[in-house]
C-alpha cells in the first residue's frame, strides 16, 4: 500500500484488469485499483499486493480521489453499456484535462462517440486497444492506444514502460486521434481470425490429403516455425497439435469438438471494411468458416448425405512436395490477409483523418500479441522503402516471395477443390491475387447487366463520361 | 383526371415511382400522384394521363385530402433521410388507420424503427420491397410488402393486382410483420450480387482459357438458358455480350470499363448476414470483387507486376467438356448461394419473429424481378417437400444435381486456380459444399489455440462440458 497519491487507476479487476494493474505496479507505478464488486479488490492485493504499490479503493469517489492530477483510468470492464455505465459515473468526479482509458475491446464508433461526449466535458478519452491476452497484459501486451496527442504526452510513458518490448522498442505508439486504436486493434483481431483459419486449413490437408497424424502435422508446424512462417500462433499450433489427451491416450486435437466460437471483433472487421470498400475475403471466410463449424442443424443434416468426389484424380501427391506447397500456400494466403488488413487501415485513416503510419502498426505487433511474427519485420520494411505502398503484394520482397510460391499455392488450392477439403482461405486468397493482378476483369460484363435491367450506365474504356444504352429500343447508345 | 376519391397515392415521381403509378392505373386504380417539384407531376398527367384516373396534387395535404379511407400513400423516394422527412411531413395529416407505404430500398433496420414509431401513433407503415427496375415497377414487379396483417388486408388486393403474375399467381404475398419485407428484397439483391458474379466468373473462364469471344459466349449462354439455368440474367448475359458495339465495331463488352459499381444492397446483405451468423461467402465475394474492380489505385499498382502462373500444365482442356463443366459450376455455385440466401431469411425470421414462409419467397421472386428463374419453381418445390428443409443443398432434388455435377465443379475451380482465372464465387461455394458435408472440420484446432492463448475453453468429442487446459501449468484438463 502507498500514501503517496496514485499515478494511474484500474477500474475492473477481471482477469485483464488484474493483470494490467499488476504490471503496472511491477514497473514501479502507483495504482489505485478499483472493482465493482470488493471482494476482486481485496485479493489482488491480498494475492498480489507485494508486487507493488497498490491503493486499493472501495469505490470510484475513493479512486479518483486516490490519484494525482491529470488523473489516468484505465476502464476494464465488459464492452457496451457497463462501459458506458462506469463512464458516466466517473465524468462527474474528475476535472479538466483527466484522461478516461477504455482498454476494453470497444467498437471504434462508439470510442469516437465517447471521446466526442468527454471532449466536450474538457475530458480526454483515449480508446486503447490491448492485445496479447492475460498473458499479455500481466507480461507486456502490444498496446494500440488512440484519443489526442495532449492525452498521449503523459500516458504514452507509462503505457510504453508496460508494453512489450522488441528489440528495445515498446510495442505501443499513438496510433492515430480518437477511434483510430480501438480501429486497428480490431483490424488485428480480423487479421488475427484470418491467420488462425489459414493455419486450420493447413493442418486440414495435411491430415485430409496426406493423412498425417496430429504428432505429424505437429513436427511440420514446429519445422515452419524455423522460416519465413516463424510466429507465435505456429509455435502454439504446434504445441496444440503435440499435446496428448490424458483421457484417451490419444492426440488432443482428435477430442475438441470442431465447433469454433467468436466473440464478434472478426465479424465487426468485416462489416467495417465492407463499409470503406475494402476486399477483407479472408477475414470473412475465417468468419464464415467459424459459423459453419457451430451450425449443428445443417452439418447434421448434410453429413453422409451430401457426397465427396468420386473422381480423386490428380490427388496422389508426394508428401514432401505437398507438404513445402501447403507452406507457400500458407505464406501466400497470409500475406494477401495482411495486404487486405492493412488497406483497410489505410482506407479507415483516410476516411476519418487518422493519419495512421502502417509501418509502426507492423513494428507494435511485433510483440505482445497473438499475431507476433517475424514476418512483421518485413512488413515494417516494406512500409518504410515505401510509406505509400499501394498494397503489400507489390513490395519487391512479398512480390518475390509470392510469385516464386503461386505454383505451389495453385497446386494446393486444386488439390484441396479436387479432393473435396474445403480451403475457403487459400481459395479466396489466390483469387484475390488473381482479381488484383487481373488486366481485364468481366466486371465489365456485370455493368453491361446493370445497364440493360436497371439504366445504371457505364463507362467506356476508350472515351470519358457515362453512358447508357437504349435496350430495349433503337440500340444506340447515349451519353448519361 | 377523376372526381372520385383517389384509392391509392405515390408520392415522389422519378421513373420507379412514376412507373408504379402508371400501372396502378393501367390497372383500373384511382391514383393521386405528388412530386415535390411539380414538373414531374405535370409531366406524369401530360404524357400518360390517358392511361387511367390520376389526380394531381401540388403538394401533401392535396394529395392526403384526395384520398378515401383508409388512405394508402406509397412514398417512392430516396431511402434514408428523404424518407424520413417525407413521413414526418405526412403522418400530422393522417387519420388513424391509415397506410404508409415505402417502396423504396430501405434498411430493414430503418424500416423496423419506423413501423414502431407510426403504430404508436395508429398508423399502418408498410415496408414494401419492390423488385424489377423501371420495366418492372411499370408491367408488373415482384413486390414483398411487410407491415401489419390488417394494413395488408386493404393493400394486397391492390398490390397483387399490380404485380407480376406467373401461372396465375400473383408474385407478391404478405411477407411478414414490421421489417420483414424489405429484408426479404435486401436479400433478393444480395443473391443477385452473387447470380452476377458466378455469371461473370463463368463468361470469364470461357474467355480466358478457352478463348471464346464474346459472341461465341453469348452462344453459349443462349444454350444454357434452354435448360437448368433457364433465367432472366442468363438471358441478358447472352444479349449484353452479342451486342455490337456502334463507335468500334467490336463487341460491346470489351469496350465497357471494367470496373463494377454497387449502390449498396449487396453490402449490407453480408453485414446483416454476418450478424446473424450465417455465411454467406457467395453474396460477400461478389460485394468485394466489384469493389476490388473499381480499386483502379491497386489494380494499376499489380498489373503486369504481378505475375501470373509459370506452370499451366493441366489447363489445357477440351472445349466441349470445359463448357459444359461450367455450366455445372455455375448450377452448383448458384445453388449454393441461395442456399445461403434462404439461409439468411430463415435466420431473421426465426431472430425477429417474422415467420416468413420460405417457399413463398421463391414463388414471388419467379416473375416481375432480376432473379426471376426456372429454378424458383424448384426452391418452391423443396419447400413444399419440407417447409423445414434444413438447407436447399439437402433437398433430394438439388442434392441430386450438385453431387452428380461435382466433379466437373471441381474441374472448373482446379482449373481457374490453375490457370490464374479469378473465380472467388465458384471456390467459395465449392469450399462451402465442402464444409457443410465434412465429417470433421479443423474448427477443433482453432479451438484448441484459443484455449492456450486466451482460456477460451473448449467442448470435447465424447463428454458434456466446457474445458480448460491448463497449458502454461501442468497441462491437464479442467471443468471450465
Amino acid at each position: 500500500m502507498s500514501t503517496a497519491p496514485a499515478q494511474i487507476a484500474v477500474t475492473g479487476l477481471a482477469v485483464m484488469g488484474r493483470n494490467l494493474a499488476r504490471n503496472l505496479a511491477r514497473n514501479g507505478f502507483r495504482v489505485a485499483v478499483h472493482n465493482r464488486s470488493q471482494g476482486r479488490t481485496d485479493a489482488l492485493i491480498k494475492e498480489f499486493g507485494h508486487e507493488g504499490e497498490f491503493t486499493p479503493a472501495a469505490d470510484l469517489p475513493e479512486l479518483v480521489a486516490s490519484l494525482e492530477q491529470p488523473r489516468k483510468i484505465i476502464i476494464m470492464v465488459k464492452a457496451g453499456e457497463p462501459t458506458d455505465a462506469v463512464i458516466d459515473e466517473l465524468v462527474p468526479l474528475l476535472d479538466q484535462g483527466d484522461i478516461v482509458i477504455d482498454a476494453g475491446n470497444a467498437h471504434f464508433a462508439d470510442t469516437r462517440r465517447r471521446e466526442d461526449a468527454l471532449k466536450a466535458k474538457g475530458l480526454h478519452f483515449v480508446g486503447a486497444g490491448v492485445s496479447g491476452g492475460e498473458e499479455g497484459a500481466l507480461n507486456g501486451p502490444s498496446i494500440m492506444p488512440g484519443g489526442s496527442v495532449e492525452s498521449y504526452a503523459s500516458l504514452g510513458p507509462i503505457l510504453t514502460k508496460i508494453a512489450a518490448q522488441v528489440n528495445g522498442e515498446a510495442c505501443c505508439v499513438h496510433v492515430g486521434p480518437d477511434g483510430a486504436g480501438h480501429f486497428v486493434k480490431m483490424l488485428h483481431n480480423g487479421i488475427e481470425y484470418a491467420d488462425m483459419q489459414l493455419i486450420a486449413e493447413a493442418y486440414d490437408l495435411l491430415r485430409s490429403v496426406l493423412g498425417l497424424s496430429a504428432p505429424e502435422i505437429a513436427d511440420v508446424f514446429r519445422e515452419w516455425n524455423t522460416g519465413d512462417l516463424e510466429s507465435f500462433l505456429i509455435e502454439i499450433t504446434a504445441e496444440v497439435l503435440s499435446q496428448v489427451d490424458e483421457s484417451t491416450g490419444g492426440p488432443f486435437v482428435d477430442v475438441v469438438l470442431d465447433q469454433a466460437e467468436q466473440k464478434g471483433t472478426g465479424r465487426w472487421t468485416v462489416q467495417v471494411a465492407l463499409d470503406l470498400g475494402i476486399p477483407v475475403s479472408g477475414m470473412a471466410e475465417a468468419v464464415f468458416a467459424r459459423s459453419l463449424s457451430g451450425d449443428t442443424v445443417r452439418r447434421s443434416a448434410a453429413a453422409g448425405v451430401l457426397a465427396g468426389p468420386s473422381d480423386d484424380t490428380g490427388v496422389s501427391v508426394d508428401r514432401d512436395a505437398f507438404i513445402d506447397d501447403v507452406r507457400h500456400a500458407l505464406y501466400s494466403s497470409k500475406l494477401v490477409a495482411y495486404a487486405q488488413g492493412f488497406d483497410a487501415i489505410r482506407a479507415a485513416s483516410d476516411q476519418y483523418g487518422w493519419n495512421i503510419d502502417l509501418g509502426a502498426m507492423a513494428k507494435i505487433w511485433r510483440g505482445g500479441c497473438i499475431i507476433r511474427a517475424r514476418f512483421l519485420d518485413r512488413i515494417k520494411e516494406a512500409y518504410d522503402r515505401d510509406a505509400a505502398l499501394p498494397s503489400l503484394l507489390v513490395d519487391d520482397y512479398f512480390k518475390e516471395a509470392v510469385v516464386s510460391g503461386q505454383d505451389a499455392w495453385r497446386r494446393v488450392v486444386a488439390t484441396a477443390a479436387t479432393a473435396g477439403v474445403p480451403a475457403p482461405g487459400f481459395s479466396a486468397a489466390l483469387s484475390y491475387y488473381d482479381g488484383l493482378r487481373a488486366e481485364r476483369l468481366p466486371a465489365s460484363l456485370i455493368q453491361g447487366l446493370r445497364d440493360l435491367f436497371g439504366a445504371h450506365t457505364y463507362h467506356r474504356v476508350d472515351r470519358e463520361g457515362a453512358f447508357h444504352l437504349d435496350w430495349s429500343g433503337d440500340r444506340k447508345e447515349y451519353s448519361a
